[in-house]
């Protein structure tokens, strides 16, 4: 192999807005939530453009589809190229779909290049990464992962009272001649491409991201209990006021955690005092914490810093402090040479990379635990995602395209396959 | 006149036991709102009461009921002495209840002692002191001090859509052969026995609190407006989260403003965040003040180094900060011979006493700007009170009606007309 194949910028952009009309809201996002019929309708036009291309189109029993472009030895594990199609409510034209697409776009351009490839590329669109009509999510890339769907999850029932196993069965049955094959078959490597749904790349203008891992996550409810009295006529010996406290630890813990570490992250996203009477000191309040950290040992520290300066400032304020861990999903690292492959791909396509870490979850946290993955990150506008507004620029839409080209001829020339 | 003429503590303790009776919950407190037929019952009650030994009963278009005893020159203005009978919908036996039966326990012994006095002695039980049916509260007390209803009240609706037009016709002819009088006649004075509903004297184990004054208060809105972000992508640098503004500004005035000044007081009683997710910095944080001090400089102090500490924490946090002031009281100063008064009076009966400010408001606040007025509290267990578990001692209640019968008599003795 030689050269790298351009890709058809023009294509791209034209497949984004075909899709984006899937789902499309008045505001200008994308409702498609797994396993609806815009869903179904994305996966039957998905198929539709990979059988028009000579592509094999398959589905898994977690409706993951697949279109595979054989290779040389088709024996051999093919690299699996992937994100999904599935959409949040009221989400947004890229998070997903550009990598899907993406995809698509490597696979048609070696196409139209008449490239042979040593081994088979596929692509593919896992089921309900967003997991907002059924949890969890990525729901399908935990299944191929794994081997099997875990039976607890086709129970859920989405707000309507449809059951995941009838939403699964009828988005598998709306594709009938699509073949199936087993949950998990076999992989060389992954490589996924998606918008990064951070500010970081816009903010320093640089197109793309090799993501060398995916933080770990904590949530943690807390909740400060003291005692409710009357605002007026309470003095301040008398207190035992649990607002106080957890302003007290979480102005400490908001003003030093993410201070003393670029790579950490503390975010409160819930409150609530009760009762919640404007004149009455709260006898309760009740918080979240989401902590996240790339290297597990820190993200022990930082819930331990947590948890003792909140035990201390309700110490201070005579309160009760009750914290629960609630969720709990340890960091992942891509292997070193993996991100090294992408950075060098990009390097080789001219195109400028930082190394970073990805702050959100997604399906290749889980493809890693299978074999080699990596992901490429693009810029999005304002780093608003999970949003109607969302927005990539098509230099970035180019440059992400490019990337994972070069990226899946790299891989092909020196296949990274242990983990 | 001389001597102090004793009060009956076994008949007050009965009163209370009956009166607690009238609106009676399961839990052992009161509901008893204004102007309902429970309110109606005990004003029923208290005119038979008084009729029976002989008072003079009378209501005013405001609802408010009077007993008075003559006195030698009934043409100079009475002494007025009172509360009211009103509860909070799960309120206690003595929140106002006391100082209203404690009143009439002063005219019984007064009468029982056939002691003569040189003017008139008039009990009063205010109407809607609460305000938890209609607002405002101390309705009674203000239309008193007013000398008319405000008519915008009149057409405040409760809960269940009765107009406060109708439930005060309503209570009006529950007594009709009660006369009435016109709003606002004129007083001379007017002295108010309350519970303490706060816990320094029962923490002091003192039975008397001589109140100088109600502290001002003023309640503040404060919107912290910043941009939403995902928990796991926003690095601190590109974040502009409320929850820090909010925290640092709060953990600091909490912090502070009351350990500076004892007589200051500092609560937030209400707190959202928005969206209100965990794994979202929020947009929005929204919280209450309620500032109090007896002082209205300090008052302004206080509200003044609230917003600059507001605005500078939104600043740090490049978030934007919108505060409105919802609710504003000035602080009142009851005239110091007033106070002196009560205090040298618990001293004759051999009462310990400590002044202090009210932190609640009461309806001396509003006859304050017709007459010379004080309050005397009494300690109420843990300070508990708009509760079903409000109580006060028996020592207590036989403290405060000694008081209030001793701050009767050296009134009578020596008037104090003059505000």
């Amino acid at each position: 192999m030689s050269g790298t194949p351009g890709i058809d910028a023009a294509r791209l952009g034209r497949r984004l807005e075909t899709f984006a009309r899937i789902g499309a809201t008045a505001r200008g996002g994308v409702d498609r939530q797994a396993l609806t019929d815009g869903d179904a309708e994305a996966r039957a036009l998905l198929a539709q453009l990979g059988a028009a291309r000579g592509f094999r189109v398959e589905q898994d029993g977690a409706a993951n589809l697949f279109l595979r472009r054989r290779g040389r030895d088709d024996a051999l594990p093919p690299l699996l190229l992937g994100s999904h199609l599935d959409t949040q409510p009221t989400g947004g034209r890229f998070d997903g779909a550009l990598g899907v697409l993406g995809a698509l776009e490597v696979l048609e351009s070696l196409e139209d290049a008449g490239l042979p490839t040593p081994r088979a590329v596929e692509l593919v669109a896992w089921t309900n990464e967003e997991g907002s009509r059924f949890l969890p999510g990525a729901m399908g890339s935990q299944a191929f992962a794994a081997g099997a769907l875990d039976p607890a999850w086709l129970a859920a029932r989405d707000g309507a009272g449809t059951s995941l196993a009838d939403a699964l069965a009828r988005t598998l049955q709306a594709l009938p001649h699509v073949p199936r094959r087993p949950l998990g078959t076999p992989i060389a490597a992954y490589l996924e491409l998606h918008i990064e749904q951070g500010p970081v790349l816009e903010r320093e203008d640089v197109p793309v991201g090799v993501v060398t891992g995916i933080q770990g996550t904590r949530w943690l409810d807390v909740t400060l209990t003291g005692a409710a009295a009357h605002a007026g006529t309470t003095p301040l010996a008398y207190r035992r006021d649990p607002m106080a406290a957890a302003a007290a630890a979480l102005s400490s813990l908001l003003g030093t955690v993410m201070a003393r570490d670029e790579a950490a992250r503390l975010t409160v996203g819930r409150i609530r005092a009760e009762p919640g009477s404007v004149n009455a000191i709260p006898e309760r309040v009740a918080f979240t914490l989401d902590l996240r950290h790339p290297v597990l040992a820190e993200l022990d520290a930082i819930e331990r810093a947590a948890r003792t300066a909140i035990e201390a400032a309700a110490r201070d304020a005579r309160c009760q402090a009750e914290m629960r861990t609630v969720f709990d999903m340890a960091p992942v690292a891509f292997p070193p040479a993996m991100a090294d492959l992408v950075e060098a791909a990009a390097g080789e396509a001219g195109l400028a990379a930082r190394r970073m870490i990805s702050g959100a979850f997604h399906d290749a946290l889980f493809l890693a635990r299978r074999a080699p993955a990596a992901m490429i990150f693009v810029p999005c506008r304002e780093g608003i995602s999970h949003n109607e507004a969302e927005f990539v620029e098509p230099r970035f839409v180019e440059a992400g395209a490019r990337a994972l080209m070069a990226a899946t001829l790299r891989w092909l020339a020196a296949p990274i396959e242990r983990l």
